[in-house]
C-alpha cells in the first residue's frame, strides 16, 4: 500500500458515480476505523476546507471531503431542501463503501449532519458541528438579505470577511490568512458553485428556519462536539446553545472575537479539540 | 535538585508565614515560567483538588494550591468579602516569591481570580475560571438557602453530589468517584473548614451577587479559559456566558450533563484543555 496522503493540497479530486451522477470527492489521512466525512457550508466546495484543519485531522484519521449534488465538480442538481441533500450524500457515503463514519458538518453541512443523525444514526460514530443551528432557528429568517449583501460587496475577499470574520483587525487578519490558504492550491481545483445551485442552497437554508421541526435532537445518542464563534451573524451564536441544550451528550465550545469562521480563525485549536474528541471523548 | 513531585498525593503540606499568620500550601510539578496557583471553592481545602487534575497539570508546569486565611490548616480569619480574600492570597503569592503566575479559580476561587485580574493584573499570565460567575450575578441571591439545603442532607456524599452532580446516574456515579479520589490521601490532610469560616464565606458569596459591580471584565487583557457544566444550580450555567461576553479574549467550554463539578466529572478532558490553553493559546 502506498503511503497515505497527509496534506490536503496533495489529495487529488476523485470521482464516484452514483445513480448515473458523478460526484467529486477527496480522500486523505491515516487509516482509521471511522473516516470523518466533511460536509461543507453554503456555496463552499472541496476547495473551501482549510488545509491546516484537513492536514491536522488527517494525521490521526481518514478524512473524506465530498461535493454534494450540483456543487463544485459534482454533477446533478442541488436540491432546495436539506432532506434531499441528506439523501444524496448518504448515497455517496454508501457508494464509497463507508459502513460507519464521523461527520464534520459546517454551517449548512451541519444541517445535513443533524439530518443524518436522525435518518441514518446507525452509520454515525461521532459528530462535529461548526457554526450551525437547529431546525426552526429564527436566525435564518434574514439569511437571503445577508447573502445578498455579501454578494453585493463584489469583492471575493470582502465577501469572505463579511461572513466569516468579525469587524476586529485581529479577526479580519486571521481570516485573510485563511482565504489565502484556501487559494494556495493551484491545480485540480473545483469549479465555482453555479448560480442555480446557490439559489437552491439559499432556499434550503431559509427553509431550515421556517419548515416544521422534524429532527429530535434529544434522541441523538452519539457524542457531539459543537464549535461556534462569539459573533456569528449568519447562524446567531446563541443557536449553538440551543443545540447544546437539546443534544444529550454534547460539548459546547465558543471561540473569542470570531464570527461564522470560528474554526478558520483558530484552526490549530480546532484540530486539537477535534482530534481529542474523536479519539477519546465518550 | 531533587526530582519534582508529580503526584498530588505525594505533595506535603508546607507552611509560609505572612504578617504573623501561617498559611498552608502544597507545591508540585515541573519547573515552569509561570506556576499555576489554584484558588478553591466554598468550604474547600487543599484536599478538595482532584488528584487527576493536579497530576495532569503538574506534568507540564509548577502547581501551587493555597488555603486562604482561616481555611483548612491556614491560620487567620476568613474575611466575609472577596476583596479582602484577594488581598490575603496576593500576600501569600508574593511571600512564595512568585513574580508571575497563571490562576485556576474554581467557584468562589474564580471570584478571587477575577478580583486579582483587576487589582494586580501585572502578575497574571493566563486565567482558568471553572464554575464561577461575574459580580452582581443574581444566581447567588438564593445561595444561603442552597448551602443550607446541602448541609441539612447530613451525609457528606449526598451533600457533595447535591452541589457537584446532576441528578443523572452517570453524573452521580462520576462524582462519587471524584469524592473517593479526594479521600484517597490518608495522612497530612487538612482540617475541615470551621463554622465561622463557612459563615464568612457564605456572606462573601452572597455579597458577590449583591454588592456594586467594581470589576471591569472588559479590561482583562489575559487569555481566559472558562469551563462550566450544563446544569450548575449554584452559579447558574448561564453566568459563564456573561463572563464570556465581557472578557475580550476568552474561550468558553460547556460540559454535558454536569453541574457545579464540571471539571471533577471530566478531569481528563479538563487537563487536556487546560494544558493546551496554558501552553499554546494566545
Amino acid at each position: 500500500m502506498s503511503n497515505p496522503i497527509l496534506a490536503y493540497k496533495d489529495a487529488p479530486t476523485e470521482y464516484i458515480e452514483v445513480d448515473g451522477i458523478r460526484y467529486a470527492y477527496r480522500s486523505l489521512g491515516m487509516p482509521s476505523g471511522s473516516p470523518i466525512v466533511c460536509l461543507q457550508h453554503f456555496t463552499g466546495t472541496l476547495d473551501n476546507w482549510d488545509p491546516i484543519i484537513m492536514d491536522g485531522l488527517s494525521r490521526e484519521r481518514h478524512v473524506i471531503t465530498i461535493d454534494n449534488s450540483g456543487i463544485g465538480n459534482s454533477e446533478g442538481i442541488t436540491p432546495d431542501n436539506v432532506e434531499a441533500m441528506t439523501l444524496d450524500v448518504l448515497k455517496v457515503i454508501n457508494a464509497l463503501g463507508v459502513k460507519q463514519c464521523d461527520l464534520l458538518g459546517f454551517s449548512l453541512g451541519g444541517f445535513v449532519a443533524q439530518m443524518i443523525a436522525t435518518k441514518k444514526p446507525d452509520i454515525l460514530r461521532k459528530i462535529i458541528l461548526v457554526g450551525t443551528a437547529p431546525q426552526g432557528t429564527k436566525a435564518l429568517h434574514s439569511f437571503p438579505q445577508l447573502a445578498e449583501k455579501a454578494f453585493q460587496l463584489n469583492n471575493p475577499m470582502e465577501s469572505f470577511l463579511f461572513i466569516f470574520a468579525t469587524k476586529s483587525e485581529k479577526s479580519r487578519s486571521k481570516l485573510t490568512a485563511t482565504l489565502q490558504r484556501l487559494m494556495e492550491r493551484k491545480q485540480d481545483r473545483d469549479k465555482n458553485t453555479s448560480l442555480p445551485s446557490v439559489q437552491a442552497q439559499i432556499k434550503a437554508l431559509t427553509r431550515w428556519g421556517t419548515d416544521p421541526v422534524t429532527i429530535k435532537l434529544e434522541e441523538i445518542q452519539q457524542p457531539v462536539l459543537i464549535i461556534q464563534g462569539s459573533h456569528d451573524n449568519m447562524m446567531d451564536s446563541a443557536s449553538s446553545q440551543e443545540l447544546f441544550r437539546q443534544i444529550p451528550n454534547a460539548l459546547l465550545n465558543y471561540y473569542p472575537d470570531s464570527a461564522h469562521g470560528s474554526f478558520f480563525q483558530y484552526p490549530e485549536l480546532f484540530v486539537e479539540q477535534a482530534n481529542y474528541f474523536l479519539n477519546t471523548f465518550e
